[in-house]
C-alpha cells in the first residue's frame, strides 16, 4: 500500500497476509502517559484538548513515540456529536461525561439538527489533516465516533447511567421519537466520518459502548439496525485505498453473527468471549480485534506474556486479527507494562503468520 | 408437595407440570413500594432492617400483599457473609453498599474465618423462620447469598466498581491469595444457605452480579468452580423435600453450557438473550428463569403485555420456566406495572401448561 511504512493494520484488517499480528489500543492517547497528563495541564480542560488541533495531534501521536504500536487513533471523544448539536458536553471528574442541555422530552428530538463537519465539526477535520501529516505515513490514523444508540443513551440520560431508565422509558413508551434521533444521529455520524475519512482517516471505527445493556431484538432494531446503515453509507474508497471499518459492541459477543452481516470488515471483540469461538463462528467473513481484558496490563511482564500468546494461540494461525484490549487501557497502568505488551504481541505472533 | 398452597414455584424449578408459569421478582421487596418506603423510615438504615429480623420479615411479606407472587424472597443483602466476617457493610445513597474494612492486602485475607450462622448471621436465620410462620404455606420461600466471587469483588474493592482494577490485580498477580479468599467463601456460603435451608428456607439461589466481567477461563476458575462447590455441598432435601438451587451469572448468556454442568437445578437469565437460544442450548438440563428487561415496566399495560407474551412465546410450551425480571426491580416503577406484569404471566402462560 502506496505511502505507508507500516501497513500491518489495514492488512489485516482486509484479511491479507502479514509478518507479524498489528497492535494498538483503545484510548491509547490518555491519562496513563506522565506526557499525556502534562499536556492535559497545559490545555486546560479535556474538551479545550479536544477542540484544539495542534494540541489534539500532540496527544494522538503521544503513545507512537514510545511504543512500537501499529495504528494512530485520533485524539477525541465518542460524543463529539452530541456537542455539536448544542447539547454542551462536558466532563466531571469520577462522574464522566455530561451534557448540560440533555434531551428530556421528544420535543427536543424534534429541534435536532445534522452538525456540519466543515463548521460545527472543523476541530475534527482539522486535527485529522494535522495528524496525517506529522505522521509522515509511519502508520494509519484511526478516525471514530460513538454509534447511534451509544450517543443516545448519554443524549438522554445526560451522563453515564447505571439502569438507561430513561433512554429505554424512552425506547419502551414511545419508540418512533428514539427511532427519529437514531436515525438522525446515524446521519450524522455517517457525514461525519465521511469527513473524517476525507481529511486523511485510512479506517474508521464505530463504538458502541451500551449496545450490551438491550435484549436481541432491541440490540438489532435501536443499534446494530442504525450501523448497518452507517456501513453502507460510508466512503468505500480514499486515496486508492479500502478504509475498512471495525464495530465493536462492548458486551456483544452473544451477537457476532449478526454483527457480521451489517458489512462492516472488522468486529472488536471484549475480553468476554474466547477469540477462538468467535473466530469459529464469523472469522471467514471479518477480521476480529481484540481481546485482552485491560486489568491484565497490572500483572507482571510475565503474566502479560503468557495471556498474549494464550489469545495469540486461540486466534490461531492465519489472517484476519487485529491484536487489542477489550476495553480502553485504564489510567493507572504502568507505562512500561504497555512495551511490554506491544513488543510480545510482535516477537510471539510471527510463528502464526508462516504463509508457504 | 404437602403443606404448600402454591407450589408453582417449586414445581417449575423440578420441571414438573403445572397450570400456568410462577413468577415472582428479584428485590420484590423494596423502593418501588411505598410500603417499602415507610417501613424502612421506621427501621433506620437499610442494615438496621435487615438486622431486626421482624422488620426483615415484614418486608418480605409486603409485596405478597399486594400481588398474586408464586414466590418470596427473604429480604436481605447478598453481602451478609462479609459483613459478618467483620468488613462492616454500610450504605451510602447513590454510592451502593462499601465497606469500612475492605481487604487491601493478601495477609488481610489470612485473618478471615466463616462466619457462624447460629451467631454472627443468626439475624438472617431467624428472618427466615419468621417468614416461613407468618407464610403458612402460601406460597415457597427462597433463601440467597451472593456467589464468592461477587463478594470477593465487593470485599476487595471495598464498594461497587467500574472495572474492577484491584481484585483484577490480586487475581492476575497473585491468585493463589485470591483462589484462599474464594475457598474461604465458597465454605461461608455453603454454610450459610444450608442454615437457611434448616430454617425453613425451601429454595437457594446464588446472585452472581459480577461473573460476567470475567474472560471465559476466569470465570470458570474465579467464580463457576466454587458456585459449583456450594452446588454440590448444599443440603439435597428437607422437609422431605427436594432444596432446588438457581444460579444468576449477571452476563452470563455466554456461558449457559458451563453453568448447567454444575448441577444446579435452575439458571437464572438475564435479557441480553433469547430464552428460546437458551432453551435451546440448556433446556433439557435444567430449568430457565427470567428474563424480562426491569426497565419494560416503565411502559404501557399494553407494552408490558406484548413483553411478557414474547417471552412465553419465545420460551414456548412445556415445562421448566420461571417468569421474573432479568435483574431487580428499579426503584421508580410505578406498583401498578407490577400488577399488569403479574397478572399477564399468569393469564398469557396457560396455553403453554396444556399437558395431556
Amino acid at each position: 500500500m502506496t505511502g505507508l511504512k507500516n501497513d500491518r493494520f489495514l492488512r489485516a484488517l482486509l484479511r491479507q497476509p502479514i509478518d507479524c499480528t498489528p497492535v494498538w489500543m483503545m484510548r491509547q492517547a490518555g491519562r496513563y502517559l506522565p506526557e499525556y497528563r502534562e499536556l492535559r495541564k497545559r490545555a486546560g480542560d479535556f474538551m479545550d484538548l479536544c477542540k484544539t488541533p495542534e494540541l489534539a495531534c500532540e496527544a494522538t501521536l503521544q503513545p507512537l513515540a514510545r511504543y512500537e504500536l501499529d495504528a494512530a487513533i485520533l485524539f477525541s471523544d465518542i460524543l463529539t456529536i452530541p456537542d455539536a448539536m448544542g447539547l454542551g458536553l462536558y466532563f466531571t471528574p469520577g462522574v464522566g461525561p455530561q451534557f448540560s442541555n440533555p434531551i428530556t422530552s421528544a420535543a427536543d428530538i424534534t429541534k435536532l439538527g445534522v452538525p456540519d463537519p466543515e463548521t460545527e465539526l472543523r476541530y475534527v477535520c482539522d486535527a485529522v489533516t494535522m495528524v496525517r501529516d506529522a505522521l509522515q505515513g509511519h502508520v494509519p490514523l484511526i478516525g471514530f465516533s460513538g454509534s447511534p444508540w451509544t450517543l443516545a443513551t448519554y443524549m438522554v440520560e445526560g451522563g453515564p447511567s447505571k439502569n438507561f431508565s430513561k433512554v429505554k422509558s424512552l425506547m419502551y413508551s414511545d419508540p418512533q421519537s428514539l427511532h427519529a434521533l437514531l436515525g438522525l444521529l446515524a446521519e450524522a455520524v455517517t457525514i461525519y466520518l465521511n469527513a473524517q475519512i476525507a481529511s486523511g482517516a485510512q479506517a474508521v471505527m464505530v463504538f458502541d459502548t451500551w449496545g450490551g445493556v438491550l435484549t436481541p431484538y432491541d440490540y438489532q432494531d435501536f443499534s446494530l439496525n442504525y450501523m448497518s446503515q452507517i456501513v453502507n453509507d460510508l466512503t468505500w474508497e480514499h486515496e486508492g485505498r479500502r478504509v475498512p471499518v471495525t464495530l465493536f459492541t462492548k458486551n456483544g459477543g452473544q451477537w457476532l453473527e449478526a454483527i457480521a452481516d451489517s458489512g462492516c470488515d472488522c468486529i472488536g471483540l471484549d475480553w468476554t468471549i474466547d477469540i477462538a469461538e468467535a473466530r469459529a463462528r464469523v472469522g471467514d467473513q471479518v477480521t476480529l480485534q481484540g481481546n485482552m481484558d485491560p486489568c491484565v496490563l497490572y500483572a507482571s511482564p510475565q503474566r502479560i506474556r503468557e495471556e498474549v500468546e494464550a489469545i495469540l494461540d486461540s486466534f490461531g494461525p492465519g489472517v484476519g486479527h487485529v491484536f487489542n484490549l477489550g476495553h480502553g487501557i485504564l489510567p493507572d497502568i504502568p507505562p512500561e507494562n504497555v512495551e511490554v505488551f506491544i513488543s510480545a504481541v510482535h516477537e510471539l505472533s510471527t510463528i502464526y503468520h508462516q504463509y508457504d
